[in-house]
């Protein structure tokens, strides 16, 4: 039988495996920082309206710039912001992953580099890789947040092409501060005319305000988003981004054609119509977070101050241990690989009590 | 007001537009190679159910793997082809384009090159440059079909890493013999050894059999296929390929995690359940593929057979003037850049007749 190392694939994906948390048939799952809430029926009714009327032209190539979507999406971001943007700042593709890599192959690439302050969303790091742009690990603080002035002389050392900034920090729910994006934003352009991309992908869940603002007259300052998240469509695959037109106007150099199916678009522009609706439920997630935080550190666990949909607790001296005894009450969370630490995904109150009570008993045993 | 020239993109992408045809609105458009036949309204109905069982679980990711969809091509293939392949053999996309990225993604990449015989479809060096990929340009009959002593010695000179063989090809219309194909395989691991990629995105239009039994025993040589074209679903954007389940496992370590959203999979599996009823349609545009061939024979000019769902016709000596004249007539060809030849793509009977009235008047005033 063939194996992979048979074939003539590139020297470095020799011996690595595929991506992904592992998908396993649990109870309760709370790896994936899923939405737990399936979308209202109402909702569905209406993605099978507008999906059976996309149906109808299917024959068809769907329409190349997703213009109907990227304004919705628009009016969404400068709604829910109050920062106005237009169809001309937004740009979508196959989930933020598909976004973030087109912008690596337009601004970085072989013989570039990119930067992300880890732990952060491994994703960055791989996509930089899948794209031949070398990555530089960028140092983060012993309590996950950006040390500013190591940051920056981070930055200064390295002069990479593409700096990622993930606010919320995935895994740890670590929010950045403005002052601190644009001390960084500086940093990178003295260096070099460089692209810095802030990943907002759980930022409807946090207590600051989205950064959004920032790209007014910041021309290489881009805003990553997800439909995956705070409007529960992670099997929709829909990311956005938004930024001077400019560099909506550049991926377009390195998309391929027709990239968003006429199906993923009509079913966007259904669910943007039930925002409100589907945001109701980001209040509900907030909550359990905070109670998450709180219980955990009621058990006496250390947890990272959360502003995402997800809590990072620990320390635990054998982490994987820890994970699957976990898993053994029925709960899956996830071990991100960060040492001492793991994560867990706010649920329903169901899920989390679940949660709660199986971390309770396997922390006694430890 | 910032211009693409004014970020820091990389340097090969300067002075770049991004690909695509024009997007015209006009009555008769015969200028991407669609099906002009909608779906029918009962797989509309089965796509709106489908989907809203999707979009039920719709906040969890989809199937990473997309069992179920690769389990149904399979069968597909199988079926129509009278060679068994298994899910193991079949890989999913978004579109074929990305099928193609992810192959060049594994199997070239920076340091690597990649060729094929042109003219032919664009997307294969705009793919490989896309991925750093050096392209190289192979070379092709004046007739348009391979000339295999040629194409041997090219592939024995340049030793690319990746071979493409489009079959029909696109914009020409010329099918490959296995013969060809399997000298021009033997020719590329003579040189090192390399991926061959059959690119059959419009083989059920053709005269000939697939040549998907090819990759028996042949683990370096990859089929792709598309449901754009025979399946009338090119606004769902479904690319797939066959191969040994080695070259399977391979790209899956470089696909962008959940790749395939859940409402492209049971869009797909909804067609998939009708592929008799769409098949049906390929029969009359065989039909009309071949009327169109002898209608524009019959007004004396040149034509490369076929075994697509579209026709190249020519030689004009200036092509832009005349697609611009027939435009006029409010039909929309494609100039694919084939000095002297232009492509029309079998649309409806009617739309062809509109077509053949256009060219018979464009021409007599040549």
């Amino acid at each position: 039988m063939t194996k992979i190392n048979d074939l003539p694939v590139r020297d470095e994906l020799r011996g690595q495996s595929p991506y992904g948390a592992p998908q396993l048939d649990v109870p309760v799952q709370l790896n994936t920082n899923e939405n737990p809430y399936p979308l209202p029926e109402e909702l569905v009714a209406r993605i099978a309206e507008r999906v059976a009327e996309a149906a109808r032209h299917l024959n068809r190539y769907p329409d190349r710039d997703a213009v109907e979507l990227r304004e919705g999406l628009a009016a969404y971001l400068s709604r829910t912001t109050g920062f106005a943007v237009a169809r001309e700042n937004v740009w979508a593709a196959n989930g933020s992953n598909e976004v973030l890599q087109q912008l690596l192959q337009t601004f970085g690439g072989p013989g570039r580099t990119a930067l992300g302050f880890e732990p952060s969303y491994s994703m960055h790091a791989l996509i930089s890789r899948g794209t031949g742009t070398g990555w530089i690990s960028g140092p983060r603080g012993d309590d996950f947040t950006i040390d500013v002035d190591a940051a920056v002389a981070a930055i200064a050392e390295h002069r990479p092409h593409v700096v990622f900034v993930c606010s919320p920090n995935n895994p740890t729910g670590t929010a950045v501060e403005a002052d601190t994006v644009l001390r960084l934003y500086e940093a990178a352009q003295a260096a070099r005319p460089s692209l810095v991309v802030v990943d907002e992908a759980y930022v409807e869940f946090s207590h600051r305000a989205s950064l959004l603002s920032l790209i007014e007259g910041r021309p290489r300052l881009v805003v990553s988003r997800t439909m995956s998240k705070a409007f529960g469509a992670a099997g929709l695959r829909l990311g956005y981004l938004a930024a001077d037109p400019a560099v909506v106007d550049a991926v377009q150099l390195v998309r391929l054609p027709y990239h968003l199916s006429a199906v993923t678009q009509a079913t966007a522009l259904a669910c943007l119509e039930h925002t409100d609706t589907l945001l109701g439920y980001v209040g509900r997630l907030k909550d359990e977070r905070d109670r998450l935080v709180e219980a955990l550190r009621g058990l006496g666990l250390e947890v990272t101050d959360s502003d995402a949909n997800f809590v990072q607790f620990g320390r635990f001296a054998d982490t994987h241990a820890v994970w699957r005894a976990i898993l053994d009450h029925g709960v899956l969370v996830r071990d991100n690989g960060v040492p001492g630490w793991l994560r867990v995904t706010a649920g329903t109150p169901a899920e989390n009590d679940a949660f709660l009570a199986a971390v309770a008993t396997v922390i006694k045993e430890l």
